[in-house]
């Protein structure tokens, strides 16, 4: 198996797109990292994408992006609900690294804001167990607050603990270009935000919308010494039970575990190597139980982190979401595993200015499909 | 890159399975393809599906299915409309053959009669161009029925002469235990079969259903010296214009040209070498059109195949649809592509009775999605 690296980036902003269609989106990504790599050509176009089977009408994904490329070659989609975007990224990986192809193109696009909201909360809640929780009535978001609020019970922590998450995705986003939502928050407005399901209110929700992200994977002996080349070191992926009230330990995100472990093996490193870490925070709570996870905190200990001042970029211990994360960069769901992948070659090529983390060499992004049910972790490093 | 075989295969039969969901269906042909392994364990899974989201209101297909057998590691799914079977078993054969991993089940899987057919024919429909195509109020057997007419005009054929491509499935498909529609018809019938979309009749059009078929890969290495095991000699993806309108000949099947001369090079191959092929009848016109872009007729003149009886498991030059094909064995979307993989296993193997290929040493399947966009194809061969 031969080592792969990503030599080109590309990215849209993540908005309300209404002049641009699921194609328009990807297009952009796909040019913008084609450009990026200063290449002309691709051998395979890997998509992740959840929704535009529901959303858009629009299946067979691979193909329509290819078409409006001007590709012929293979396309192909993948989709593991919100972390479809990884998963895809995965894939390419995989097609490089066998020596199959050259070069994969990874475009991870959602376009979520042509439906109606209630409709997107019923396409969203698809990510979930149809037959044993959507049955119930329960929401993708009400399945979360159960989590937060069993969370709080066992662990003893105030929700107010959870501010520390939001405040820095926000905080990092306002740097960021391409955020959906670039603007600041404080402690009051995070504890005045209104409840959606308690006892995850407003500010602890990440917010959709339209985006595409992509990156160019090609074998890292064809880009040895090209300092924009960032190398790829672990990549792991692994499941859980569908439903949350299926598993023995509903607050340890057992696939996160398994997916970092095998990132981590493949890497040779622990999680004292890893530079910053682009988690995957859907809801704060999230970002607690990925820290838990993979090890940086012990469980029930996640929030420690954000009140200790050690997940931010300028001094934190492990910084997440440099770059606004799902919270406030936003979570164009199928799209956001590879936005996530992007904002990490960012950092690694030192591009983040206010939000850079100060020598960053070795970074680990972190997508999650479901609650929980499908994990991806990636592990790179500057070339 | 490694070279993979086929160890294990198992497929449900295709039916309306009122009384078995899409998990039930996934788990009943992953364990026969496991048991027929005689392994106990995976390393990862692969699902092509197509319509679960739309149909079943279920996305994130790999963790549910992962779930249901009871396994935790890598489960994602592959879509790209009706060759989203070879799509998934393509990405299986890259991990395998990468070294990320030692073995990889497939599972094509699709449960399609829970909705009502007019719910199905627009779930079908998404495989075509939203925003080009069904816009204008073409259905997908709409489209093929427009290909089906200029091509009659194009090569002066009658409607009549496409029965031998219906006939032929039929006739197999009664040898088929897994068979939906296991009954021969003859030409009379086809003759008098009422119009679905002129000149598209009911006994030119596959059968939808409820199915799953699953192959287990592995290295070709771990399995020398075992008669059962089944090389995957090459292996080939590419891609056409979404929209039908929009090539420049739309009744040569580029995609797979492309897709089965990149298989054919693989396995160091020409046309000649095909002991049988396991087309995608999804309309009587594919078969024409396959057989053409594969090279086993010249373009316009697939049809005389049929007519010289040159398709047909015993004595035809390169027979096609041995178990029956999507017309009569069925056709569950996602799955087809397995169905038609684990087929060729079983003509390799030599199980397949009074529809045996006598001495089929090399075989070859195509799997096709969209109105030709996404087209995979594999050469097969006894190890």
């Amino acid at each position: 198996m031969r080592e792969v690296a990503i030599i080109g980036i590309g990215q849209t902003k993540i908005h309300e797109h209404w002049g641009l269609s699921i194609r328009d989106l990807a297009g952009e990504a796909f040019f913008a990292a084609l450009k990026d790599a200063n290449r002309e050509s691709i051998d395979a176009l890997f998509v992740g994408n959840m929704l535009s089977g529901l959303i858009d009408q629009q299946n067979n994904l691979g193909a329509v992006i290819a078409d409006w490329i001007g590709f012929k070659g293979e396309a192909i989609k993948l989709e593991s609900a919100c972390s479809s975007g990884a998963s895809a990224f995965r894939a390419g990986i995989m097609a490089v690294a066998a020596g199959e192809i050259d070069s994969a193109m990874v475009v991870g696009v959602e376009k979520m804001t042509d439906a109606a909201p209630t409709e997107v909360t019923s396409a969203l809640a698809t990510a979930a167990d149809s037959d044993w929780e959507l049955e119930q009535g329960v929401s993708f978001v009400g399945l979360n607050a159960l989590v937060m609020q069993r969370y709080m019970h066992e662990y003893g922590w105030k929700h107010e603990d959870f501010a520390p998450f939001s405040i820095n995705s926000h905080a990092n986003a306002v740097h960021n270009p391409y955020a959906r939502l670039p603007f600041a928050i404080n402690k009051e407005q995070y504890d005045k935000s209104g409840m959606v399901s308690a006892p995850i209110s407003l500010l602890d929700a990440s917010s959709i919308g339209d985006g595409a992200a992509a990156a160019l994977i090609v074998p890292l002996e064809s880009v040895r010494g090209d300092k924009r080349a960032v190398q790829i070191l672990g990549s792991g992926a692994a499941t859980d039970t569908l439903s949350v009230h299926s598993r023995k330990t509903p607050l340890f995100l057992q696939a996160a575990y398994l997916s970092a472990k095998r990132a981590y093996d493949q890497a040779a490193m622990v999680h004292e190597d890893i530079d910053f870490f682009e988690l995957h925070d859907a809801f704060s709570i999230m970002s607690a139980l990925s820290l838990e996870a993979c090890g940086f905190a012990e469980e029930g200990q996640g929030p420690r982190l954000g009140l200790d001042n050690e997940i931010t970029p300028k001094g934190g211990r492990i910084p997440i979401c440099t770059r606004g994360g799902l919270k406030a960069r936003g979570h164009p769901v199928g799209a956001t595993g590879m936005y996530q992948i992007v904002e990490s070659v960012q950092q690694l090529r030192g591009e983040c200015g206010e939000t850079q983390v100060d020598g960053a060499k070795i970074g680990m992004a972190q997508n999650i499909g479901g609650s929980g049910a499908s994990i991806v972790t990636h592990i790179l490093k500057v070339s």
